[in-house]
């Protein structure tokens, strides 16, 4: 979003900010990153802190964070096995624009 | 989204970021906002800058922002009556963020 010069014209499909909020604006999406940018989680913990989100909402949306680097999955090799969910250097930054955009929302909103 | 306790469990119709993600993840509504971060625009240059969107889209995009106080739409009264439009603070600080997206995706797009 180069803005020192008129910005050329482009279309959604050309845009990235376009394509990073249709997948981030997923439903469900932000609150997974937000509740691991408070640590490491467990699938079971993720589900109780995600009320009403289905088994399988949450299993694809943590494989497309992790499938777009935002997520690590690591399987501990325990009876029964141990997996624990991380967000990556660049998912903690896109959590961190998460959180500006949680406070410009609670800015705003109030002011309304 | 306050992080230095244990996030509550809501939903995503609690959640501030969905609702803004959703917003201003529309169509075509994070481009309107960034031709504006580069400065006052009439109607016809927006839909210049804009390839490919319909007329009501953009009147409808424009008339959304106005609506949340994210832009201000100000008829000057000569003939033809010249119609500009303008971020407001509460517009440009979203830009920002938008920005900071736009940062984020060209830098980890690239990565891949």
């Amino acid at each position: 979003m180069e803005t020192d010069q008129a910005p050329r014209p482009i279309t959604p499909e050309e845009c990235v900010v376009t394509r990073t909020l249709t997948f981030v604006g997923s439903r469900w999406t932000p609150l997974v990153i937000w509740h691991l940018l408070d640590g490491v989680k467990r699938y079971g913990e993720l589900r109780q802190a995600l009320p009403g989100i289905s088994p399988k909402t949450l299993a694809d949306r943590l494989q497309a964070l992790e499938e777009r680097g935002l997520v690590t999955r690591t399987v501990h090799p325990e009876k029964p096995p141990r997996v624990e969910y991380a967000l990556t250097p660049r998912g903690f930054a896109l959590g961190r624009i998460l959180d500006d955009v949680a406070r410009w929302g609670e800015e705003w909103e109030d002011a309304d």
